[in-house]
């Protein structure tokens, strides 16, 4: 494809947050130029400027934003079927473990697994992810627990765009668990190893955010408190694991640190949605570890929508509670399992995913946005939600290209 | 692919009923002619006759049977987006009833589609089966709800198997739901539409087996076995759509016609159990209805294996209860939400899956079956049910042809 063209004989949802549902423009178009977007509107009113340009009809298909994907632990070593296996087959959770199950597993292979098979077994997810329209991801570590493998992972992250057309948004995620080498002393792990690999990613240029795991099996807020203040002291945002299992009060931290997203937050209480609104952080849901753990505590979707905390949705792909490489699926699970409506779904993987990684030039279809393209073979954008294992993807557009 | 060749260096997933897990042999070889599987055994074991065929070395990637989708509706008209979308945005089921929602918004969108469109609907659907190695499936009529439709409906069904490399077996549905016209008048619809029109279908040599919806909102025992009767008398076999929401006894009446299977079952007691046990029906479990419908109760899953009954699992691709294309993702939901193992997943899409659409030259990897197969890039059978959204499909092999 050229440099400049228009795409016609669309229906486009520009999630522009103007009052017509899903910023819908039922017969648009939109002109491309050097990778951004210089204008959108209705084809009828196309700028004559733009008229002689290359053109593609598009047959009344629908455009999106380019899906974004604001949670994902896409690096790790190794796979846990065999443990998911065991479980099923009644193993108990002390029999796993001493078969070398849990997280801790992930942690094992990780650290024996070198940058090239990290970045190797991360890109068919990546590729999975991708064939169904998403143009940017997060990736986090926090398999590693020591200083070299935690970099290794970072660098693994990176690599994935330089390897494939998409834009990754890297996360050091340190406070995940505290590793065998340091069990029962959290504090000193965080103190010895946490923060002193943070600031060396940070030097690196590794780190785009700071990430933790606030909950019974992994750091408590004061724990989590530490993390956070060497992030600001670098400049780093923050966001945090919060409030999946239990409320300890992360949620609250994390919007004292002007968090960009609090994630999972099944168990949020109404002064911690009203936290977020404050701090104007987003919340990410992530409906695939509700699912593979059984969870019965649905997040707070009524307190967050009367608090006008943005929701956003993302796989958390991970290879223990949410082996999950579909956003689309993860629409679904929304919609089903939390009762999001599926313009909130599609919000949720574009404009508030966006805004999740403190993105500014993406996910809305609008003039001076990065022509980061989703084209389906749909009518309704609800049928991106509805449809259960189904890819419905025409073609993805990258920077302004196919 | 030549007509004759061996497949080697793989992991062989036979699920022929040996004492090993999965009928596994960990370092086989095949040999496939003229369609059909020659030979299967420890690859040290190959005899000399297969030596100097043509042969493709797997590097130790995983070989099931090809998969089969016991039940789906992938034959109808229209979607059911918009309606997922006004529940969702918290409208009554009358308000959805009074704008056409519902089944029969799909039976009207149904009667108004020609067979080519019914066809070409259907295929995208066929096609995102296949992707994941699907070799047979099974398709219902049953929202035509009159003659020409029903008719329709099965010869686009048919026509699959001429579009695409994949088996299809038809299921006459007319006892699926009562139509408008005969609102209030089951007993009519019964007598004067339904069993004429499966008797003309069986004519045309439309029809495999019978079905019915047994269920409050569908059609009783007495009426069920009126349809079954006819069945009966011309040789077609029987299944049912039973216990889903309630205990009607379905089962134990399907039982009595020796029903190839009855599916849903999701209130079926230990009774009804018994009797499919007697019988030798095959329990399918459809886990995307259940997750749809955010149903609470599971199929008596511990009963169905005390009394040996076989399960399978299908998709119950529909476009209400089930918008579901995926048959891994199935079994996923089925080791998640119902707690099958892997192997009883696996075996829920191939051999028993078979037994349910009485075939016995497929859905194990033997000599003298078809060469119908799947190629995973995976190592361990547990990979295809504990990944979510993800497709290792490496390749299909469809009677013995890439
Ligand atoms: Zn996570
Ligand atoms: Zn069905």
């Amino acid at each position: 494809m050229t440099k400049k063209f228009v795409l016609a004989a669309a229906r486009v949802a520009t999630m522009d947050g103007s009052s017509e549902p899903y910023g819908m423009i039922a017969k648009g178009a939109a002109a491309i130029e050097n990778g951004q977007i210089t204008w959108v509107g209705a084809q009828d009113a196309l700028p004559d400027r733009f008229r002689d340009w290359p053109r593609e009809d598009l047959g009344g298909r629908l455009i999106t934003p380019g899906l974004i994907d604001a949670h994902t632990h896409v690096v790790f070593g190794g796979n846990r079927a065999v443990e998911f296996e065991m479980r099923l087959n009644g193993a108990s959770y002390e029999e796993i473990a001493r078969a070398g199950g849990g997280i801790l597993s992930t942690v094992n292979a990780t650290r024996t697994a070198g940058e090239e098979e990290l970045l190797a077994d991360a890109l068919p997810r990546v590729d999975a992810l991708l064939a169904e329209g998403v143009s940017c991801i997060e990736v986090k570590s926090g398999y590693g627990l020591d200083r070299d493998t935690e970099l290794r992972m970072l660098r693994a992250a990176r690599r994935i765009e330089t390897e494939r057309p998409v834009r990754v948004k890297t996360t050091f995620l340190g406070a995940h668990a505290v590793p065998p080498e340091f069990k029962g002393k959290a504090d000193a792990y965080i103190d010895e190893v946490c923060i002193p690999t943070l600031r060396v990613a940070h030097e690196q240029g590794l780190v785009d955010a700071v990430d933790g795991f606030c909950e019974g099996i992994a750091f408590d807020p004061a724990q989590i408190a530490r993390v956070f203040d060497a992030a600001q002291e670098l400049g780093l945002p923050v966001k945090l694991h919060a409030e999946q299992l239990s409320n300890l009060g992360g949620t609250k931290l994390a919007a004292s640190y002007g968090a960009l997203s609090a994630d999972h937050i099944e168990y949020l209480d109404e002064d911690g949605v009203r936290a977020m609104s404050e701090a104007g952080s987003v919340a990410v849901l992530l409906p695939g570890a509700f699912y593979t753990l059984h969870e019965t505590q649905i997040p707070p979707v009524d307190l967050l929508r009367s608090h006008n905390v943005p929701m956003a949705l993302a796989t958390d792909c991970n290879p223990g509670s949410s082996p999950l490489t579909s956003l689309l699926l993860t629409m679904n699970m929304a919609c089903t399992l939390f009762r999001l409506t599926p313009l909130e779904a599609l919000a949720g993987v574009t404009c508030n995913a966006a805004r999740a990684l403190g993105l500014d030039d993406t996910g809305t279809i609008a003039a001076g946005k990065r022509a980061d393209l989703a084209i389906w073979n749909v009518e309704h954008p609800a049928e991106l939600s509805y449809r259960i294992g189904f890819n419905p993807l025409c073609k993805r557009i990258f920077g302004g290209t196919e």
